[in-house]
């Protein structure tokens, strides 16, 4: 309840500050038998990790992920599996000069609001550093869609109004702003460039396609693939918006238009169009599952702004620090692993169904 | 987890087909001492019911709601509250002739992929009929809000290409395609007239306000307010896109526009714009939370169209029934209710943290 | 959280008080495609009903159920299963004289303690007509487990300090007291009779055998089904006691004589005695799972007994209405109930581990 | 789901194996601005550590806990508070012989029955060291508890036949058997090392006591206080048997001998006995709350023993190592942590309840 845990069967709760000793994850629910070992997650956290390129905060961790139970002899045992990241760049002095300040887009005052205490060392919960926790889980779950086929692939759309347009899966991990389109890269990465040293930040959209995910995934009602799947990215602090398939362009077309009708292709029944996005009735239909998510400018920019301290004082702040100018390349990992968490989730769920005989598509 | 239940402490379980005898909500958490009648949750359940003007179905349905549990002489003893709902107009027959079509649009394809059998006479759990269970469980919700002095407001801001401009939540109620602009809503009504005589459908946008939301509410991580709403909400099944504040506007913002300082305002701190929609770090701010939803036409046209039987074979179908050409009006209050039952919730986990005293704003 | 679901994810929610329109419960996870008819749940509440014997309640109710969606030309849909049982013989006026007193071992004064308000007419959810409820949920389980060879064997050992000696299951429906030894039957028959002349009443034990489990059900730490089971069993409002195996026997017990050697039996492992009662480390062994729980008199007997109404004045109260001396025979069937419903989720959730190859044994 | 988090408000996940690098617990939920320091956890593994006295394992272990986060300053900040434990002493080569065989008592055959696989170290997850993380865990429950007046007080009431008498809560830490009859103690003890001596064990009974809960605790149905009890306490993997107030003593009384009447006491009500033991209707009536626990002697010994091994080969087997040859001392700060931990979730969720404004007594 409290806020730090997800999932159903294969479940996780994560722990930590960026300014403490550690942070880190339990996971239960891995499958017995599931080779895993620290590099398999050190890949993915390497991906996720500052200071990876020079459009990405400067601050520098190795996070270098320890496994503290659940594997012997490189295999999962189906206890739960416990990471842990020792922080090791605490530079607690850049946050002397905001102790007291709600500095502007961050969580200080609703914090304070909720919990009448705040660790001003930083965001404590709400700064992105948590998600390395995710990206780490999330390690653990690709590893179990692995056999399964299921391919999630996540990449940089737009910053701002530049928008990749010849759409090459190939390129993502060739260009550091992580977008499919290696020749609109450049001109993202000197935008970033150019907002950053004005002391400014920007945001983007990312585009998520899930493929391989069989027919049938997904709950009715109030658990709805495309629900629980709102969710998991919804939790990722800088997401604003959220589209399936056409998304709001949905809103703008006639049922004519939106419907797919569907086809036979391969002796199978598939969709013409798949305006829909994979999903209908909030259950999978075999195709790919489209998402688009809006991300926001980061809020910690270098410019001196006015705001408010914890004595109501109008106050000038600037922060100090090593931020990121733009999210979307560190988002991508992030985002890759909430879909990977969801999906084994549904799938471990399905799987229980089939309890009576029934083996779904 | 087989998804028809929702909420943790406040919690709903719904059941119940279009085409069954009955549907209905069991409530668990409802607070001992409130005053509930079941004429607190017809006249919601009678903004959602079917028939009700001339741009939704001609379906005729009373939707009686009958208290079977939980209320004692007018008053919540702190039980259980079940509330039934006979279903009257039962035309299977309507169905007879696509009793074994995939409608395009429709959940036919993945309810079968996924239990392996369907109900052929509606569409079973994905159809909209169980949203008047939220319904009727958001007006409990509603009741419980009261005394919180939490609103909220949802109206129409779109219909297709038409956007209300001028905005006065006053005339809501009064037009039948609940718009907030009442010299617009005579061209959204036109509009959809237009679309159903060419049998056609379309689709539209919504927009929800929140207001009076205290600061401090929502969880940190997976259980932020925005990533509960969003669940909420998009598991509405017409509901393809969900934006908070500026939403997919965000994404071409600079970080220096998009922060919203912190202003003093009549001895309080508050923010001087509110880019953020009411949230940050996914805990309220205290100001209103800005919602848009995008809504897709309805998947049931009475065009002809071609698709599949599950026979693999090709079919011209033709969605013979009466249905709704635009699904706006109609979930307006199925929104309002997925944010209430959303709001005590989290009120109530919210409660719950006081027990050592600490009592947030 | 407020109590009144169960099952993770075969998910049961149960609503209703002895003296409104109705009780019933809401089933999530049923399997699809299952058969079942309302007789299915029928010939289950016949064996928990009141009135079908003169060792029990005189009360009349025929607990009818109604099936109100989730089947579809008799089978499951995947949907939730709604069952819903009319109350019929709501004598309130019973109840008229005990309206403002706390009956001594009922839940009175601890409802109104906990909620600020009681509903009067009778015990409301601690009455024993919401195990009705669990009886209809656990002939579902019941039906799923049957391709399962899962049986459960429950019956009364003892009632008072007459307990059985020469145990035969084939009786235990041959009795109206529910032993398993049809010479002793007569004799616990007849002291019930005795006690009940006296306006008293009295307590006794049940024996639960679980046959045909296979090894390596249950989870780890906490959700031991051991552990799972006595939360299930303890639920039921009148058990005060629960022992696994040798219970508080094993207190008294070396390791070298509790200890269970493994053998081979039929080429299988096995154990040559059963003193654990078929768990070790809270997984199931795939040998009988043995269980007794302690009953408690019932709290209702017609004697005069001294207690307090609401405004602490000392009362003369005398229990009205038609009250089992003994509950043992009725319990039988709920703790069947409770039984089957806490396999049938344990089952599904190790199915759910096979997503990976592994099937258990 | 897979069993290793506990709670629902006050929610807990542990984690780590016997000999694996560290075994730690993750706590969710803890109130902030509690005052937390290490040593306040650490008084509390140390009365359960191996070690400790001459009838206890003489395995050391310093079980240092290390807390990751949640605290800052002193205080807790509402994130979730880590906490690890590194094994020291991992004597890995007292497992060499056993490695394949079936101990019998022990879970080996179920792990590898459930999982396929198994950690032939130690009991992995079914190991008593587990228990390390819920005492710890208990620690922080029982500084939140400490405002609320509520003390739980466990002792050994009996080493196999030996019962204590004359109760004095005083010297329960005492004495290394922890119990409450410093005479009795040493007959005890006496009888510890002798079944030692002999390589064998033997089982006890534990008598928890909580007083000072106030009325009303707890749900109706399936979230009784007692059923929630019942689980927490059956889930520590040597507890055979549970009773309340009465236990299966009640079996054999009356009605009019076990409803205890309320009687004025200093103008309040309550009860003139307590065969109840605290709860009526599964709820707290404000009185002692009393719980007997049977605890069966340890699995290991070190006699030789006949049994299987995964080859099925029939072998002599000894357990060497260093082993509890009664377990009664070192559960009882076990059961203390899963009494406060059950409270604590039970206490938020009854204040969950005040929303509306009603405060339970």
């Amino acid at each position: 309840m409290a806020g730090n845990s997800f999932g159903q069967l294969f479940k996780i709760m994560t722990f930590g500050e960026s300014h403490g000793p550690a942070i880190g994850v339990v996971i239960d629910g891995v499958p017995p038998k599931l080779d895993l070992t620290e590099s398999d997650i050190q890949v993915e956290l390497d991906r996720r990790r500052p200071g990876q390129s020079k459009i990405t905060t400067q601050r520098q961790e190795a996070d270098k992920v320890e496994i503290l139970s659940g594997i012997f002899e490189g295999k999962a045992t189906g206890a739960p599996v416990a990471l842990l990241i020792r922080n090791e760049d605490q530079r607690s002095k850049d946050y002397a000069n905001i102790k007291d300040v709600f500095r502007p887009g961050h969580a200080d005052f609703t914090y304070l609001a909720k919990y009448g205490i705040r660790d001003y060392r930083g965001g404590g919960r709400s700064s992105g550093r948590e998600t390395a926790c995710r990206v780490a889980a999330g390690a653990v779950a690709k590893k179990i869609l692995g056999p399964h086929k299921i391919k999630i692939v996540v990449y940089t759309l737009a910053i701002g109004d530049i928008y990749a347009k010849k759409i090459d899966y190939n390129v993502i991990e060739q260009n550091m702003v992580r977008t499919a389109d290696a020749k609109v890269a450049q001109a993202m990465i000197a935008k970033i460039e150019e907002v950053r040293k004005r002391g400014d930040s920007i945001g983007g959209i990312l585009q998520c396609v899930i493929q391989g995910v069989p027919a049938g995934l997904g709950d009715p009602c109030f658990d709805k693939l495309n629900a629980r799947l709102a969710q998991a990215l919804m939790s990722i602090a800088t997401v604003k918006g959220i589209e399936f398939g056409e998304g709001f362009g949905a809103a703008h077309m006639l049922g004519s238009q939106h419907n797919d009708p569907f086809i036979l292709k391969s002796g199978k029944a598939t969709v013409k169009t798949n305006h829909a996005g994979g999903l209908l009735g909030g259950i999978s239909t075999g195709e790919d599952i489209n998402i688009r998510l809006a991300l926001k400018p980061p809020s910690s920019i270098a410019q001196k702004q006015k705001t408010l301290n914890e004595d109501l004082e109008i106050v000038e702040t600037q922060v100090k620090g090593r931020h990121d100018p733009c999210l979307c390349p560190r988002v991508v990992p992030v985002a890759e692993a909430m879909i990977a968490l969801t999906l084994v989730d549904c799938l471990m769920i399905q799987k229980s169904m089939e309890l009576w005989g029934h083996a779904p598509n």
